[in-house]
């Protein structure tokens, strides 16, 4: 295990109906002008809209609205936030909604302080200097997938140049996440499908290590990849099954707040390879990495340093005796589950499924490997050639 | 799974050497005036006490030491503490070693604000209101067992009444845990066992319930049983595995914060026993539970309610082949081997082998009774005869 800090002091504060409590928290949390950021209809058609505004007014707190946050959420509305913020001296942020609104939110609470443009933090283009003044930011869940509400980062994409980036600070977790699986019942199977394939892949990235002595979060990770895999099955036959939506929920953000990666080290090459995907194909992030995991299990399991903890993957997570002799076989059946769950969601798990074509796999495999000139991914290290040789086989 | 607030601010710094940077923490946190308070020579005998030292000097803060503080931390030394810091304008408390010296801080921390004797919040007989003022706290743990480095709860003893009592709020949470699992190669096996069965007896608290839908937690709790029953093995014979020390004290600490017993009615029937047991004979708390736990999953395991609990008890943590026909069968099984696991760290499992008579069977179970009136636990309901019959048979 390696030498790590972990603090998460988001305050979770979970079940049914708790979406009331918004007003009184943001009061507790010394807001006063917050500015409310939301997707489109779906807030207003579920009433969670007009719940969150009778809330703001019992506790009278003043509000300004942005609506218009899409997935893969754009700089164009971050900057637009910060604007907003800067003109009504907003002090707190209230994300009502999935990842994307929640990252729109944590990346404009940065920009209201940064003089310049907030596309300079997102892309690197200027490293924030220490923990940077920002706004504190709350939410209210409704799609557990990005595990954002208690996460460190955010993902931004610039629309126009058609790239994904992200940063992070340790004061950029919410200050608290109202979580009510009961919002989560009309969620589209679709939806719910990447947002557990989302999941899935959080716990993935950092299970897949060749950190030593990391038992307990391996079997923690294990843990959640078991729950969301029983509990997918379940909300696909009952999408009002609480106990199972409750679960999935609390799964989403322990996956992410990386208490399970503490210690470790960690891969993020699906990440890195979907991002450049949905960067440029503008799908939905679950859904590329349905495309991109069980391929990438395919092709470690060649790797015979990848092996072990593939086997171990098969065999906790998905309860199959391992073929010793032949371990890809077995990993081979592992990977096949778990696309076998995407499709269940209609998910696509090959590029053409998602109408991708071949012309831009140059691109991405120089795009992750700096032209030919770094390696992407610790688990296994992709040369470029290893990733034109993966992108080929989830054509 | 039940509604829930979980928050957990404490900032975890583990690993190797970090117990140079505790003068940098403290200065972070604000802290200027500290007391720093530990137990006897151990902290000398290893450097600990030397490494501390220079390191808030180093720091430029001022410290005043109390040291003294005994397991089962008695509340005499925290009225002494209460003492120094308002005379001394103390504005932090550093404990130094195990959940003893912290639960002494985190009592004294609440106590400098109150104007009566610390004994009345101790013991209930004053309830604190929201989240009183207090001190903060941080630490540098040297004995992974009470989890009291990120836990909101304190346990402190009457020497004279030989009682045990605990309370505990909100922000009693440390800001700063400092674990180095080096700091733990001296432990004697003893204190080792007792460690282990103190963190396996918090995951199993929470465990055992019959809240439904609580799947995460329960894999997450199965998760660190096995990684502490593992790894306990380990250190055993090579009391300087770096890994394996790592592991118990990683367990230790996600055991008790309270994550996997979120959203879950607890027992802590075996607690409350043990309590009572260490309150009249000052024996070690996790040579208290060694006794207590293994006989009361024998006791439950004729309770039909709480037979599948204990079975999916059985078989994934031990590993055990579970008798379907005769469920008791294979929980007495378990029970053994969490029982063959503390002998071998030489604890004793009933009450003769820790020189324990049956004297105060009555006085025992009137009090976790309330003289018959009550039900004690959760997960099987014990009446006052059934306290009698389970301290039979652990004689």
């Amino acid at each position: 295990m390696n030498n790590f800090i972990f603090q998460c002091s988001t305050k979770m504060i979970f079940g049914k109906g708790q979406e009331h409590v918004v007003g009184e928290e943001l009061k507790r949390q010394g807001a006063s002008n917050v500015l409310f950021v939301y997707g489109g209809h779906s807030i207003r058609r579920t009433g969670l809209y007009d719940k969150v505004v009778r809330s703001l007014k019992d506790a009278g707190i003043a509000f300004t609205e942005l609506p218009g946050v899409v997935p893969n959420p754009r700089v164009s509305l971050v900057r637009k936030a910060i604007e907003i913020c800067r003109e009504k001296k907003v002090d707190f942020l209230l994300a009502v909604g999935g990842g994307s609104v929640i990252d729109t939110c944590k990346a404009a609470s940065y920009g209201v302080f940064y003089q310049g443009d907030i596309w300079d933090l997102i892309s690197h283009k200027v490293e924030l200097q220490g923990d940077m003044q920002h706004l504190p930011v709350g939410d209210i869940l409704t799609l557990p997938a990005a595990g954002s509400e208690e996460s460190d980062s955010c993902m931004i994409s610039d629309e126009e140049l058609k790239i994904k980036s992200g940063f992070g600070a340790p004061g950029m977790r919410p200050v608290f996440s109202i979580m009510d699986p009961e919002l989560t019942y009309t969620l589209p199977v679709y939806q719910t499908g990447c947002g557990c394939i989302d999941i899935m892949s959080h716990v993935m990235e950092r299970y897949f290590s060749h950190t030593e002595d990391t038992e307990m979060e391996d079997r923690m990770a294990e843990a959640i990849l078991k729950t969301v895999i029983d509990n997918f099955e379940i909300v696909l036959k009952e999408p009002e099954n609480y106990g199972a939506r409750s679960e999935i929920m609390l799964c989403g953000t322990w996956a992410q707040n990386d208490m399970i990666g503490s210690g470790k080290e960690q891969d993020w090459f699906n990440h890195g390879l979907e991002h450049e995907i949905s960067g440029l194909y503008d799908i939905a992030h679950g859904a590329g990495l349905a495309i991109t995991f069980p391929h990438w299990m395919e092709f470690c399991a060649k790797d015979k340093q990848c092996q072990p903890k593939l086997l171990q993957y098969a065999e906790r997570v998905w309860g199959l005796s391992p073929d010793y002799l032949h371990p890809e076989k077995t990993i081979s059946k592992a990977a096949g589950n778990l696309r076998t769950a995407a499709l269940k969601a209609g998910l696509p798990t090959t590029l053409s499924a998602a109408n991708i074509g071949t012309g831009k796999f140059e691109y991405i495999a120089d795009r992750m490997t700096d032209g030919g000139k770094k390696i992407a991914g610790n688990f296994h290290r992709f040369t470029k050639e290893d990733i034109l040789v993966l992108l080929e086989a989830m054509k």
